[in-house]
């Protein structure tokens, strides 16, 4: 069986379970890492290509982009642009559409496919969603997540001037509310009140209740699980009354890497052009046999 | 707007519900009912046609059938072949890749669509089990029914000699592992013993626990609430522990129906052939514009 060959670009918190998920995948091969310093070759990339360009990677079918969300437009359509399909899990809900318009014009141009917001909100919630609103076709549901860190935050936090550490934690407050729990460190020179009023209000976290605490060392704060309580009532034909739940505590990082490998392996059974998840079938996200899965799982 | 025009096929139980989601949705119009009987006419269906057959009701596009599951296979064909598209809620987790083809070959042969075992087990819930399989790949899904009535199950009952009437509830034990309970009355002149010893040979019921009830009237114990809870834990990547759950209180013929609904929608966006639900993307089942459904959804 020839391999999926997979490039990383990015390897921060995500692209480090990327590999992960890479490894533990029996039809996926690592074609070699993407990053801006080369020379920093942690001791789990020492058998592979490390590079600070893509084009020095050999026959890559595939580029997981694990960069901040805000950097995905302009690699993707770098990478399309060379004939590379790429998986993103672009996470801004307010920009998917046009992301995805965007890429589309690229991958149909190069022949390629690009799968968005490839995570697990957006992501895999979004398929569970779409599956609700389907079936339960009148109602309202609600997300709650957490509690647990929001790495989008977090790197959102990040970028702001003034911060030298960061920590986002959302906190379910019920009926798709969330509180803001931002931790940060400040760097030397810069004044507290004026770095928190710019988190405060930035696209990340100006809709939502927002705290920010200054502390010594996010470092020791900071735990990987997250959750999501996602809840659905409402109306099948005419029947009221309809209740579904569907429920979450994961690894965040790992979760969102697994989701990235399975929809680089979907983007092979796609016609050209950029895709969300909830427009890709499900049986495309997995490794093996088609009868074979259908038999399993249907 | 077009409207798409829909046949019931079969008006039991669950035909009576799928009326109740036709009549809901709005780019649906009922074509007509097709029942055994046409005479038997109930207040429902009073403005509409009711026949015998098919080929008497106007510009069907698709025929949802809502007969019992052994006789769906008989029923598609002959309908796939009058260039109608099918759906059915085809409940035998053994015999379902066997369906597929058969109906594949006939749905291609005149250029229509089948969608397959479209009802919440096979169903909704295969859709979950599949996006778990591809997020967290390694580990044990357990599904997890009831407590409440199995229409499957209940209808293969009352097709065995001897009995009158019939109920079969679902209890679960945990782990996957599902105890039947069977209340039944019996037909004049047959054998109570001989009856249940029949029931418990049958497929439905020879992997599980099964006990068999007499009861004076089976109408009295009868509830269509249902549930399901959906449990996978297991490995993503390389990182275990990931926990994800899904649970559902429904009333049971009205989820089945409108899943049914929901996929006779989805056949017009397929290419001829026959497909279960995991097969196609979860938008396709979805009423309205498509980037406006990524937009609230995704």
């Amino acid at each position: 069986m020839k391999k999926i060959r997979a490039a990383i670009v990015g390897y921060g918190n995500i692209g480090k379970f990327v590999l992960e998920a890479l490894e533990a995948a029996a039809d996926f091969e690592v074609a070699g890492v993407v990053r801006r310093n080369p020379n920093d070759i942690p001791n789990e990339l020492k058998e592979y290509t490390v590079t600070d360009k893509i084009t020095h990677l050999q026959d890559v079918d595939v580029a997981i982009l694990a960069t901040p969300t805000r950097s995905v437009e302009a690699y993707a359509k770098e990478i399309l642009a060379l004939g590379i399909n790429t998986v993103d899990s672009f996470d801004i809900h307010g920009g998917i559409v046009d992301l995805r318009r965007s890429l589309d014009a690229v991958a149909k141009a190069h022949n390629t496919v690009a799968v968005i917001s490839a995570g697990w909100d957006p992501g895999s919630d979004s398929v569970v969603r779409a599956l609700l609103q389907a079936i339960v076709p009148k109602g309202i549901t609600y997300t709650n997540f957490g509690p647990g860190m929001s790495m989008g935050h977090t790197v959102a936090v990040k970028a702001i001037e003034g911060v030298k550490a960061a920590l986002s934690m959302t906190i379910p407050l019920g009926t798709g509310v969330h509180r803001r729990m931002v931790y940060i460190e400040v760097e030397d020179g810069y004044d507290f009140n004026q770095v928190a009023a710019a988190i405060k209000a930035d696209d990340y976290f100006v809709h939502d209740e927002t705290h920010v605490i200054q502390v010594d060392c996010v470092d020791d704060l900071k735990d990987m699980g997250h959750g999501v309580n996602l809840v659905r009532k409402g109306v099948s034909g005419k029947t009221q009354n309809q209740l579904i739940e569907f429920d979450m505590k994961i690894n965040n990082p790992a979760l969102t890497a697994q989701v990235l490998v399975a929809m680089a392996r979907a983007t092979f059974k796609q016609q050209p052009g950029a895709y969300t998840m909830i427009e890709i079938p499900v049986i495309d996200m997995l490794y093996g046999e088609r009868e074979d899965l259908i038999r399993k799982l249907v």
